[in-house]
């Protein structure tokens, strides 16, 4: 773990709060050395991916640190199971503003330790550093899988369905939730859809079931509408959904019947966290085997088509009109 | 690479820019998958480091965007440098103020495909996202070595001697000059610092000649007083060095001489990038040898001692009184 640019505090702070994290990575070092080796296991291919979240962008400044900790590895552990890779470990950069409490570092590395016992990775290495700006934090995650076996998002043919996993939309509602919009849900199922914003679920398990079987696969993270035609952009398709066999919560449905949003704004919200991907016919009996394996909800919202772009349609048939500009970085 | 958070702008930007950069790395996928494959080579380790760099507090923000490039991938293959592993590519994560133009970005990745060429390393992956912030850039860095054979930091043994590679101190007084001081310089002589300060070379061919030679090694960059003590703290031994015998460029001979500086102020400054080693007596006709084949200087400055500490002393022999506080983080 490395401290360039500070020669007192960062030392103590890494031995104190994130060494433990390390503890059982034995090729970390304890976290003395500026470097982690990773050594792969025979015919296994390591997985690397990274992702920033960054304080009023990825998430609310606000939000319990042990959350950001875990949001923080859970969107790079998501990465994974969408490629069907086992996590192995990860590492952390750590941009922290000045005004930064020892107590929310503390709460911080309690999140990691937490998600590091639930997935059953360590803490290979890192980086701290102060920052004038907000809270940035990178993780790397580490995963492995048998060569040559990585699921690509490249992928999907032409009469492919398409398939998610779990509900779509609970995250953003959840956000919508967080900045103050009544949605006219219950207390319990407001809690839900923040839950989901705070705290996605990685469908590991569910990804690892899906190599060799889908032809595509990502996670949804901008929202269904535009991780879809990403897959679709790469793999040089397009794909046809229908909005009404979208899976949606109890708490999505209510807040539609309320007349709070629509069925458009949850496949355009982002963050569900949850797999979307293309899978040939004759594959799937093979999916409700998966299904039932893992235990997680797989349903059947569409299909790939030769025609480019995506398009959402309706009980009556008619294409939604979806808000796919959202939010754009440049 | 990922975009979360974004639909339109920074996909086409990771196509225009960071896409060629990846061009030669096949199982980086041209970066349009989220995860980039690493395939360890039969009896090789992989080695990961990383390492943040944020506008105005490790670089500043009018630094030219090339050098800027240039800086974040060398701290990070300084490190590999000091590991002993030979590089072979890098993740990059970048966190773009929203007001950044397209002409800077440009010539960030020029900078990026410069140094790729230089050390032979190619863009595996990474994240784009937009920030409230100061420009934060990430990277890390994948090298690989003989499995088992990476130098550590922990290791150096009482008796040992202390060995730089290159001049010590002329980035610090690269970063004194761009902040307006005057050292008493010509104008070739504030120049060759300020390169120093903005161009670091790491001294990846030394690193590997120092396998299975040093007992500890580390790159210098909080100054060679505290990183000489890091690497002492860690092996449980301290370090006595000369600072007459610290090796010095014509500039900071000439900034010393005309009363601008003190010596200590450069066994305190950072980002020298340099490495600090620590090698047994029967291994110094060697280190001759790597000196030759690499055509770098190394110069021994002092030697690991029993009593705990790093001490500096003048030509008198006594203690030179070091600013070890210097720049901290919290």
């Amino acid at each position: 773990m490395a401290a360039r640019g500070d020669r007192g505090g960062e030392f103590e702070l890494i031995a104190r709060y994130f060494a433990p994290l390390a503890a059982k990575a034995p090729l970390a070092f304890g976290l003395t050395d500026d470097a982690a080796v990773l050594r792969a296991v025979a015919g296994q291919d390591l997985i690397l991916t990274t992702d920033t979240i960054i304080a009023g962008v990825h998430f609310l400044p606000e939000d319990p640190p042990q959350a950001i900790a875990q949001k923080l590895l859970r969107v790079n552990l998501s990465d994974l199971a969408a490629k069907g890779a086992k996590p192995r470990g990860y590492l952390l950069n750590c941009s922290f503003p000045r005004d930064i409490s020892e107590d929310w570092i503390a709460s911080f590395a309690a999140g990691l330790a937490a998600d590091q016992a639930e997935f059953g990775i360590v803490l290979h290495g890192g980086d701290t550093t102060a920052t004038p700006g907000p809270l940035t934090l990178s993780a790397t995650a580490i995963g492995e899988l048998p060569r040559g076996t990585m699921i690509r998002r490249k992928g999907a043919k032409v009469g492919d369905g398409v398939w998610v996993s779990g509900n779509i939309g609970d995250a953003g509602l959840g956000l919508r939730l967080l900045k103050g919009e009544d949605l006219g849900l219950s207390d319990t199922l407001a809690k839900s859809c923040i839950e989901h914003f705070r705290l996605p679920k990685p469908r590991l398990g569910l990804g690892l079931k899906l190599r060799g079987v889908a032809h595509g696969c990502l996670d949804i993270s901008d929202g269904l509408a535009a991780d879809l035609e990403h897959m679709c952009a790469v793999s040089g398709v397009g794909a046809e959904i229908l909005a009404d066999g979208v899976p949606l919560s109890a708490a999505a449905r209510r807040a539609i019947a309320a007349g709070h949003i629509q069925i458009g704004d949850l496949l355009t919200a982002g963050d569900d966290y949850e797999l979307i991907f293309a899978i040939g016919a004759k594959d799937e009996p093979k999916l409700a085997r998966v299904a039932n394996a893992t235990g997680v909800k797989i349903t059947k919202i569409g299909r790939i088509t030769r025609e480019r772009g995506v398009t959402a349609r309706d009980g009556q048939g008619q294409a939604l009109a979806l808000d796919r500009k959202g939010y754009t970085h440049f």
